[in-house]
């Protein structure tokens, strides 16, 4: 591993959470100046530690694979521990891990909350809280579009062709022109979703904080009801609409932009995405109409909103959908696999790899009847290659193994079947609100400290779609060679 | 399909059906006649049945790999739909659907009961339901060393070199000499195990319908406790061996009588499995010693008798898991997807399903790694090649679909999230008791019917590994060619 290189990359991040950290700052002072030293303390230790870092280490910065598995993750961690500190300076929250669990639900920008009653919060500390999700929703983007697929995980390589701009072919610290035209339309959409948040009615702050965290698919709240607490169909549309986008490939944005909005229907996998949004609304609505007497068009206001809401792994709330039968809740449990599009802030396993998936299924049946014939697997019209589909097929059964062991593991530290299931997904695929006792109705301030720490650590491992994080686990990383 | 052919084999297995049946009529006649008329009339009906097929379709049985499918399918069908009919005439179900799905549970070799009370059954109705189960797990046998690997399904292609005797090369209804082999050892296991029973003080037919249950890996018991109500360490002891024996493939058993034991420890999914099965019951033990305060030597034999129990999809049990905290749940969850051997009469996924999955599991880490290595899988030394690691993968995608699936409906029909996932995966793997309602200490009794009915179905698409039902579901099987 190239020591230095790693490091000087880590040091620009660092700076830039360090940065980051004086809008909270303003926000305290404004507010009267409640936690500023807090914030000052927080901002100062990434500020001098990203400058020790970057000048220690300079020189260019030529890296190979294996560093760019461990600047990724690396850079989640450090990310995720400066950003604890604002919460347990400010006594947000009781020890290091609830903060760290904060920190990495946003920076991961999953939603999942250790604080119970988030009203009393000052501004700075709700403000921070979604500046951790947009910034995670901005590193998503670069990361899905530019780093892993030089990784070779993810499904992107699959879209070289939709990606707009050159794709960058060396793993670079300067960010690649991709990523900037990427990170256009991400601030565009955020811009565009707090004007029309602020047009409906809401303040500034609320409408702010809701938009950072719609784009990056994040889902912090500034209430405690979560969009519920507006009240407001028109606010429940908008946050839709952009929960929508935001769980779309942001290259089809990029190039509807420029006037090629055809490309949203040539895409194989955003019309996956928006038959599946279609398929769960309806279903959705269907038992709230039939089986909980709501009225139509309430019912598709509410069940289109949760649909999306957990398709697309943001995890706002209008409703609890635990209280709408267990039918309802199970359908919601399958689609936190899903997750959004690749190349979206989404989480999950990604609607392309779903369809790969169920694609392989069908011919492996086909195969069985007919076993001298070959079927080959398209997306978009692209052969999926043997290679590519082992490698999907792989990471769904590491998706599957890694959902499956933390649910244990947290059901041995004392969450019941139901809870430790909705924790474990909820957190993998980056979601926040799970099922039983950490439903959209509650928070996860009551799990045990270890699990808390260790669906932190998970939210990271999906967040950087497993490989990353495993990768480093496994002795051969750390071998010399 | 030559339908000639199918209903020619189809009226085979019906005649054996209902000659089985004259078994429990003796039981009936013994007993002073009760249900006798109801036990004479089932046995009738599938007799005169099968005799009629057999007239009415005679000339040589010409197969072929479609004609399989349809066979192994109806076959199964046809058993559990005629099997049903002793539960409805003699009044021990009260539904058709509820004598249909104890009757599927039977010879899926499930061992899941919608008889809430199975003391008061008459010991013909008793004897019944273990014999469908010691008749299922026959079937099995041969499907597993004879069938399957010529329809391409399942993992024996792996073990052709293990399999004793000349292995049948046309889909015949002659049974194969190879299955006459493995039927020498089923029979065995059966009459040394009931004997030592009866060592043990059982009475003859307590022992005689357990063995029959136990050695089909099926789990129906005599008890409404299960084994439980013996409350013997010896019954435990001699049980749980037998379970471990008939949860290994059959051909090493074969092998160790002809003196070639070695086999046992050369074959890489024994080995897996002994140890699965020694983790499991030492992490179960952990818990009972060190949380619930158990004895040591009692933990043991508990936590032995249900991993052993719940691995080979048994489903016996001597203590009701649910009480042993949340992390033993989970633990005998995840086991349930695993299930027995290759070639044994246990369900789930297969010990060697796991272990290639595994294997690939950690094939994909190193290559994100050396993108340009090659790493193969191996298993017992034999190469996997890409081709059925296509197929163990896509086997592990429908298991996982279907289980998620039918999770979903029967949540839908009103089954709370836990005992959704418990029976949805209880019937898959044919193991029996589930989580929650359906837990160890509950039956499937109070149920909605039309979970029941579904359930049911998901024994059969479990028993049948997945694909030869679901293949009949799709239109191209139905297609003319």
């Amino acid at each position: 591993m190239n020591r230095r290189a790693v490091l000087r990359v880590l040091g620009f991040i660092v700076l830039a959470v360090g940065l980051a950290m004086l809008l909270p700052c303003l926000m305290a002072a404004a507010d009267g100046g409640r936690d500023l030293v807090a914030f000052l303390i927080s901002a100062a230790i990434p500020i001098v530690l990203g400058v020790v870092l970057l000048g220690t280490t300079r020189g260019s910065v030529d890296l190979r694979l294996k560093d760019g598995f461990a600047i990724v993750t690396f850079a989640w961690l450090a990310a995720a521990l400066l950003g604890a500190l604002p919460y347990q300076l400010s006594g947000a929250t009781a020890t290091f891990v609830d903060a760290l669990f904060e920190s990495m639900s946003g920076f991961t920008t999953t939603g999942a909350t250790v604080i119970a009653d988030i009203e009393v919060l000052p501004r700075g500390v709700l403000l921070w809280r979604s500046l951790t999700q947009w910034l995670g929703g901005m590193g998503i983007v670069v990361l899905s579009v530019a780093v892993l697929p030089m990784l070779g995980i993810g499904g992107m390589q699959l879209f070289k062709a939709e990606v707009p701009g050159p794709t960058a072919d060396r793993l670079s610290p300067r960010i690649s022109s991709t990523a900037r035209l990427l990170w256009g339309v991400y601030v565009g959409m955020t811009v565009v979703e707090a004007a029309l948040l602020v047009l409906g009615d809401m303040n500034w702050f609320d409408a702010l904080c809701h938009s950072l965290t719609t784009v990056s698919t994040g889902g912090f709240s500034t209430r405690n009801a979560s969009v519920g607490a507006f009240d407001s169909a028109y606010v429940d549309g908008v946050i839709t609409a952009f929960m929508f986008l935001a769980g779309a490939n942001f290259s089809l944005h990029y190039w509807a932009l420029r006037r090629h909005a055809v490309r949203y229907t040539r895409n194989e996998e955003f019309r996956a995405y928006a038959l599946l949004t279609l398929a769960a609304t309806l279903l959705v609505v269907l038992q709230l109409t039939l089986r909980n007497d709501e009225g139509v068009l309430h019912a598709l206001r509410l069940a289109a909103f949760q649909a999306v809401s957990i398709l697309t792994s943001t995890g706002f709330g209008t409703a609890d959908f635990l209280l709408w039968g267990f039918g309802a809740q199970l359908l919601m449990f399958a689609l936190m696999f899903i997750g959004g599009c690749a190349g979206s802030t989404g989480g999950g396993m990604k609607v392309m790899r779903a369809v790969v998936l169920a694609k392989h299924g069908m011919r492996e049946i086909r195969k069985h009847m007919h076993p001298n014939a070959i079927f080959n697997v398209r997306l978009s019209g692209h052969l999926v290659q043997d290679e590519v589909m082992m490698k999907i097929l792989g990471f769904f059964l590491l998706y599957a193994s890694v959902f499956m062991l933390v649910a244990l593991a947290v059901a041995a530290m004392g969450l019941d079947a139901a809870s430790a299931f909705g924790a474990s997904i909820a957190t993998l695929s980056n979601i926040g609100p799970g099922l039983g006792s950490v439903g959209p109705a509650s928070t996860y301030a009551d799990v045990p400290l270890a699990a808390k720490a260790l669906l932190s650590f998970n939210m990271l491992v999906g967040r950087l779609e497993v490989y990353t994080v495993v990768i480093l686990l496994t002795p051969m990383f750390w071998r010399r060679t």
